[in-house]
């Protein structure tokens, strides 16, 4: 038996948010550090600018989690209300900070904007709260603890970069001191690529209801498969042991090759960690990719030790001159062609003196397709000491997605050439790449 | 006088939202669709996969909204709680509907899958409530008009992919015919780049409150403001009007070389418009964006206009090799100086033949980073036939953010100087670039 979870909702203000101007990545975040502290969070609730609504919003929320964390809404203007709102709820008076107060005028006199009294009010926060200074911006957060009357009320600054140190430094500990957790959780992905979401289903099925504290779930993204274990244990050990052995169990049903990572992995990053551990470089021509390969391979710090140097040609001049595609190549068979991924990804090797050379050409779109090569067609060279291979593919994305798509692919395929001892054949179970 | 809006609450079910797995961009898709028709969105809501939790959600949302759409939960799992809690609640049985059952089983025999009984579970959907068929995968959604008793319902299914053409085809149409807007309402946005917040803030103060119809905010990006514009007006001419007046008293406050687009355009695609319109052609050279700069140029659908061949030299020996540097100069001021800057941009500029050379050197962190040159330090050269410069900038952000705002500043750069008639020479006037 574990103990029931403490539970938390998180109050968003910021009519932008309900306008649609950008998603909530606050709540977000504030899920995950708060799930990682073993709180289950409840609700999401976001709301405006407005002082009615978050007093609305902080009574519902009152009634149904121990937690209530609000972001946003502690600046100095008018639309600012969260300070006050909170205050009057939990009937204390607003107080000035004296720490807070030195800290934004000595931040003002430093950028040369000049003292205004409303920008003091936010030194303010209400009477016997803890408060969370911001040593990012100007605007101190604060805790109200929980009482007969309320809940835990927490509020942070709306500006992620403001908001994170904030929680780290000041909110998880508060959390751990006081909400040591009678239920410890922890999650776990497995990332796939190149296996359908209805395989691994089915390859798993019967994983999904083996043990009560493991929740299994499947989230499909176009070519990959994320596999989500939330293990909810009773100890710390427990938690430790379900957390060594499960995962093997999910792992010993797939092929091992299909994995590229866990947690927080992406596919560039193992694939970056692959080739420095294999001391190979890499070599990239992209035309309809137009460079995003090449950014995504060198997202990795330390990404010098794989790549030296990468090149877009993106008209048909530019893959003669720099990579020595032959003129009579793009002329036969054109641009997007096998043949041209062929020789893209040929010269491109030789060119860099790398182990392994990998090219695209493409129709991203949204214009450019035929009836005869669509929208979403992209040839894919891959060159080693070993050989060349030319891989299609078709994709049915908007621009941004067939390129990205195209981008996952080539990935994949260096990734598989150097579990494979660098042979450029690679096949695939599950779709058709000739 | 307006007569009072609309309102409109979103609800999104998904346990992965409240683990903070990701944030809930149904809601902010949502939320711009429902503005735009005049709808006002007054809360969003995210509860778990739980029926309990979204019959509650259901009952608040009812008391203070006169539309509530629900996204996600009409799968066919056990998980999947929306269709029997909204029946319920409406106290309407579930009907299945002949068509969506004939769909569902085509798109599974399509696809090899076998029928199974509670797969079509999904073609059921509250007595009286119009249906919304799912041309993109198989649940549909449903709409139950407002009565006495409770509001209009709007259910959907939750992936994006489904979501989006079943609000396009059905539900935009369903609100237009039943809430034509009381309430006329427009966003206008302006961008900006290379103005600091403050600044702007200071020289559009009166206009904040010069008209009850207008919302202005503005919205800080790192080198960037947005400003939004909201317009309410009681009737369409007079939103038109105030559209074309308003957004022109805002750019009177501002320098024109400063705006770079209104509402959706994004940097890029301002800059390769500039590109087309002025027959240009831009060259890059990039070492720690590695590949971004010539990804965010090629993201626009018609790039090959303006975009030959693009370089990525990551080592020293590719910018000596591809691009001519002297071995002199690297070996004299580093590869992240002024100097190598100049002639990594000199030399593309030749390379590609084109009318702008752009090239890009820093340390994009979080590892190479020194005092005398520490990580977010990075250094542009920008070639035309009127000569090169280069320009020094301090970025003070992650790996990511560093090389996200050194493509920003590269983009300006290209465009001022596209602006100026290919001189090299720009001139900033908030931050130091020597």
């Amino acid at each position: 038996m574990t103990a029931p979870n403490t539970t938390a909702e998180i109050i968003s203000t910021g009519t932008e948010i309900l306008q649609g101007l950008y998603p909530d990545t606050n709540a977000q975040y504030l899920s995950k550090v708060l799930n990682e502290q073993g709180i289950q969070v409840v609700y999401h609730t976001a709301v405006g600018d407005d002082a009615d609504a978050l007093r609305s919003a902080l009574q519902i929320a009152s009634q149904r989690a121990d937690i209530v964390i609000i972001g946003g809404g502690l600046g100095p203007t008018q639309d600012d209300v969260t300070r006050d709102v909170v205050a009057e709820f939990v009937n204390k008076p607003l107080l000035p900070d004296s720490k807070a107060e030195e800290w934004i005028k000595k931040r003002l006199t430093e950028r040369g904007i000049p003292l205004q009294d409303y920008i003091l009010r936010q030194s303010c926060v209400p009477a016997d709260s803890l408060i969370l200074y911001n040593y990012e911006g100007t605007a101190p957060g604060f805790i109200i603890p929980a009482t007969q009357a309320h809940p835990c009320i927490i509020a942070l600054p709306g500006p992620p970069r403001e908001m994170h140190p904030m929680v780290e430094r000041d909110v998880i500990p508060f959390i751990k001191k006081n909400y040591a957790g009678a239920v410890f959780i922890r999650t776990h992905i497995i990332h796939t690529i190149g296996v359908p979401e209805s395989f691994i289903n089915t390859s798993l099925r019967d994983l999904f209801t083996a043990d009560k504290r493991v929740t299994l779930a499947l989230l499909a993204k176009v070519g990959m498969v994320d596999i989500r274990l939330t293990i909810s244990a009773s100890s710390s050990d427990e938690l430790n042991e379900l957390s060594e052995t499960f995962p093997q169990k999910i792992l010993k049903r797939l092929n091992p090759e299909d994995v590229y990572g866990f947690d927080d992995d992406t596919l560039e990053l193992s694939v970056g960690r692959l080739l420095i551990d294999n001391k190979l470089r890499v070599a990239c021509a992209e035309s309809c990719t137009g460079g995003f390969l090449s950014m995504r391979l060198t997202n990795v710090s330390g990404s010098s030790a794989y790549i030296t140097e990468n090149y877009v040609t993106y008209s048909n001049d530019a893959k003669i001159k720099v990579l020595g595609v032959k003129a009579q190549t793009l002329a036969n068979y054109g641009a997007v062609s096998s043949q041209t991924a062929y020789e893209m990804a040929d010269g491109v090797r030789r060119l860099a003196d790398a182990d392994i050379g990998i090219s695209i050409t493409g129709i991203a779109g949204p214009t450019g397709g035929s009836a005869e090569k669509p929208v979403g067609l992209v040839y894919f060279g891959l060159a080693t000491k070993r050989g060349v291979s030319t891989y299609k593919r078709q994709f049915y994305g908007n621009r941004h997605e067939n390129r990205l798509w195209s981008t996952d692919f080539a990935l994949d395929l260096i990734r598989r050439s150097v579990l494979n001892g660098l042979n450029p054949e690679i096949s695939f179970r599950f779709f058709n790449t000739d």
